[in-house]
């Protein structure tokens, strides 16, 4: 089956403070997403990128392009008001049966492992959305008072969320709504059934100047395990 | 009004994957729990602390304590088998009417100015539980599928949770349940509204490797920032 990742890094990062998008910031000497693209690359040989960039930074997506492996396999569109618009105009360049991931740029930590098994997982059943236990105990807001909710039973989401084009795709031609708050929600909304996957507790998303910290050390780590 | 802080260095940190409880782990030359003692004892200067160590852990408790800038306002209890029983251990040395923080010794990075605030709601209005809005997509396991939770209904509770000590301690003296993830949780079945109160982004607990390394970049930050 063909394979179309649509790498979103479409963001404009004013979280971290500076000028730059968080997308492009330096790890290990590299922007945060290179890392990302590059782990696609590898997961799959016949895997082709669409990558997602802020409408004003496409030198900076094309220099990012030119520094990987294997730029041939990598296209860059324009990024759009929301996250949903972002990916909607990536998915308007798939236009054959494939399995298709959505994935956040700044989740530089997701493995190859991780990639491979959603994507089994959609071919088989359609879609593969990773997910992890949540750890803090969390609460719901009801009017001016709020409830505990049984974390046990709680999930959080990750990316790459995976689909058969023929979910995806349909999916996204639908008018935008504030409840699409990623790619699951889509579907559902166009009547799919999402199937989660057990998602990677340090595919994190780099959000925040610390995790970069967090991001470099967690590399450092797995470089001494090779 | 009296002051005591039950600060829970109970959990025996296997996740750190060493030998060495988490709590006692060495953050710029400290061990963690070190840098919470030395916040709340600044906080406010008539506070008295109750740290709660693991039942086989005394000695390093004791070594700790000698390190802060004012051992005699500190004093150690053993902990119990789970979170509610290390607490109910600490606040059965509270015999005043008083403000009770209940506080993850592992949260090192809490500021004086959010347990004042603290102090100063639950002194209003019995209790004040920190929390943050959510930063992940959320979904519910219901059966065999999922559902997406608005996030913007969700906060993720943190510490210290603060009471009065005429809620607190009735509250603990009921049997233990397994709902009792927290203090919040445990005054509630008790029959008391808890209140929330806005909590802090960098109030992270540190139970993973990677979260050492923000701790130690956070701390720096700020003593630049002094």
């Amino acid at each position: 089956m063909k394979k179309y990742a649509v790498i979103v890094a479409g963001g404009s990062g004013t979280r971290m403070g500076g000028l730059v998008p968080k997308q492009f910031l330096q790890l290990k000497g590299r922007p945060v997403v290179w890392h990302t693209l590059e782990t696609f690359l590898r997961a799959f040989e016949d895997l082709k990128i669409i990558l997602v960039v802020p409408a004003n930074f496409e030198q900076e997506g094309d220099a990012l392009i030119r520094q990987t492996t294997a730029p041939w396999r990598i296209q860059m569109v324009a990024g759009g008001a929301t996250r949903f618009h972002s990916v909607q105009n990536g998915l308007q360049k798939i236009e054959e049966e494939s399995v298709v991931f959505v994935h956040d740029g700044v989740r530089c930590l997701v493995t190859e492992k991780l990639i491979r098994r959603c994507y089994n997982q959609a071919l088989e059943k359609g879609s593969a959305i990773p997910a992890v236990a949540v750890s803090d105990s969390i609460r719901m807001m009801e009017g001016d008072s709020t409830r505990a909710i049984d974390r046990s039973r709680l999930l959080a989401v990750q990316t790459p969320q995976t689909f058969r084009s023929e979910i995806i795709l349909p999916a996204f031609e639908q008018p935008y709504s504030e409840t699409f708050t990623d790619e699951a929600t889509v579907a559902e909304a166009a009547g799919y059934e999402v199937f989660m996957i057990e998602g990677e507790k340090e595919n994190i998303k780099i959000t925040l100047p610390a995790d970069l910290v967090i991001a470099e050390q967690l590399f450092t780590t797995r470089n001494h395990k090779l």
